[in-house]
């Protein structure tokens, strides 16, 4: 069978319209037919080779909603026309100690949907039945697209890290995977904190729930924020004033990476010890997070906030996410 | 009432015979006529203000095992002629949420044995008297000192972190902490590899209880030691390979710093995400994990190997920690 994708066919490339073979389908397998893919950093970062882990052809895409096609013969747990989702990972050995205990995430021979395999920006997309999480009804396709990836991104550390009513909740980088972070932290019961170098986002990020926005250009505000946050996501892709974020930890508190910055995260030891403070890192979610996080989101109508393209338009879209500009995630629309 | 102890007139000198007026004891304290007193790195720190929290006279010393001599009229839990021991801390608000939760390592206003205070390189020394802890008969009073500040120090991480049987336990640098972490560790159950540059202590750290020894210098033997360890804990005040160590821990693994390094912390975020890993600080412990420590050394024989000198040679004793000769902590006598 064939697969019409768009794929970046070398390093930093504009995607192209890319055909592929499939073949047959594995029994463990199954094929979807997307109806919508989000476009997340990341997918810029492979398209770049940033993390020196891509190869090309290389079709993106790790946020993908769309109805099963066809399923291998082991599958039980999906019926055909069944709406599902797909996120950052399509497999993993199962047998390993991290499968095991359900951290699926952490299997090393974990695979992601867009490295070495094909991605979502095509027409169709294949995944172990395992790593296919049927959608709540609740949830619109375009809107629950980017909760497969940038949404469990930032559940995990607050469910990992018990966030819940009182928490004082900072989320830094108020964009497509910190929008988000405001809204579970406020649906969580937290306090919230935005953290932003973009005074403009101030309303925005209070009608997402935060309580309180600090400009981390302002050295007053950051002093006034010092000693005030249980937990802190990054969600930036960025180099940040590590030292100020420790800073604005309370004693015990976490700092969670969950953007990857380009240069070293650099850290004074002395306030680490002294309040016995975290920096940590956390990666997407396991299949049990995903499906909890799915039900949270519907539950609580958690809501990204997206700006859709016609899957044609994809380096249109990519474009917004590379400069910035898009509120808040990019979804492709078959 | 006069205290005559050895005190730092000014950052980084000698110590020098000295006599303080200490006045009535307040309620709530304790006064101990001092028998022995370790000395920690922490003590040279402070002799040259290398934290910018010294005061001069400087009266070091904050591993004390001594004798009840004198209690406020409040003091209920301690009885004139009881062995106790001091530690970093003498004293804590008593009100704050930490301590309040029994995390009074972790009070903004906790006093430092030797901070503001005076501490034990003296005859006697004074603290509220919830500081004084009962030492088990098991423990000689020499050997004790050094669990008073080094001990609690690395046993606390492993409290925390739930080190036990099959814990696979890092212990970077060999010497006044790290021999001794390397007991707590064995004695817990965890299996325990000694990081160290000095390949000249493969076999004391056998000794203490290493199950394997990794040449920190040696970059194939931490090229094998990739992916290996749960927890390492860092016990030197050195500047380390951190994006190595990081290396060396499992997925969801922790790198907790008990030393203070002069530098920066540097940190790559890439493996910090991908493996959820985390870098944390430790400072000392509360109250209960203390008293939970010294019950843990006395039934398991936890031995820490030190050094003994009369307090009239104390310029000699810190002269072999400044060295870092000591084998492996020295400890002064009245």
């Amino acid at each position: 069978m064939a697969n019409n994708s768009y794929a970046a066919m070398k390093k930093g490339g504009k995607l192209e319209s890319h055909s592929i073979e499939t073949g047959r389908l594995a029994d463990a397998d199954v094929e979807v037919t997307v109806s919508h893919c989000g476009i997340c950093h990341s997918d810029v970062h492979l398209i770049d080779n940033d993390w020196g882990i891509s190869s090309y052809p290389l079709i993106p895409g790790h946020e993908v909603i769309g109805s099963v096609s066809a399923v291998g013969k082991d599958v039980k747990n999906l019926k055909l026309g069944q709406r599902v989702g797909i996120g950052w990972q399509s497999a993993s050995c199962q047998n390993c100690e991290w499968c095991k205990e359900g951290l699926e995430n952490l299997c090393a021979a974990g695979q992601p949907t867009c490295v070495g395999r094909a991605g979502g920006f095509a027409d169709k997309v294949r995944a172990d039945a395992k790593f296919a999480f049927a959608i709540p009804d609740e949830l619109p396709s375009a809107e629950a697209a980017p909760l497969l990836c940038a949404g469990i991104t930032v559940f995990t550390p607050l469910n990992d890290y018990n966030a819940g009513p009182g928490t004082r909740l900072g989320v830094v980088s108020i964009g497509g995977l910190g929008h988000l972070a405001v809204q579970f932290g406020r649906a969580l019961g937290c306090e919230v904190t935005a953290f932003s170098t973009s005074p403009s986002k101030r309303s925005e990020a209070a009608a997402f729930g935060a309580k309180r926005f600090v400009d981390m250009n302002d050295a007053d505000a950051m002093a006034t924020a010092a000693n005030s946050q249980d937990l802190i996501l990054t969600t930036a892709s960025a180099d940040l004033k590590w030292d100020a974020l420790v800073g604005a930890l309370r004693p015990q508190g976490v700092l969670c990476l969950l953007g990857v910055p380009q240069g070293q995260v650099s850290i004074a030891a002395f306030p680490l010890l002294a309040g016995a403070k975290k920096v940590v890192g956390s990666n997407t979610g396991s299949r049990a997070t995903i499906e909890k996080m799915l039900a949270f989101a519907a539950k609580h109508r958690v809501h990204p906030q997206i700006q859709k393209y016609p899957m044609s338009k994809v380096n249109d879209a990519i474009d917004t996410v590379r400069d910035k500009s898009v509120r808040y995630r990019a979804v492709l629309e078959a």
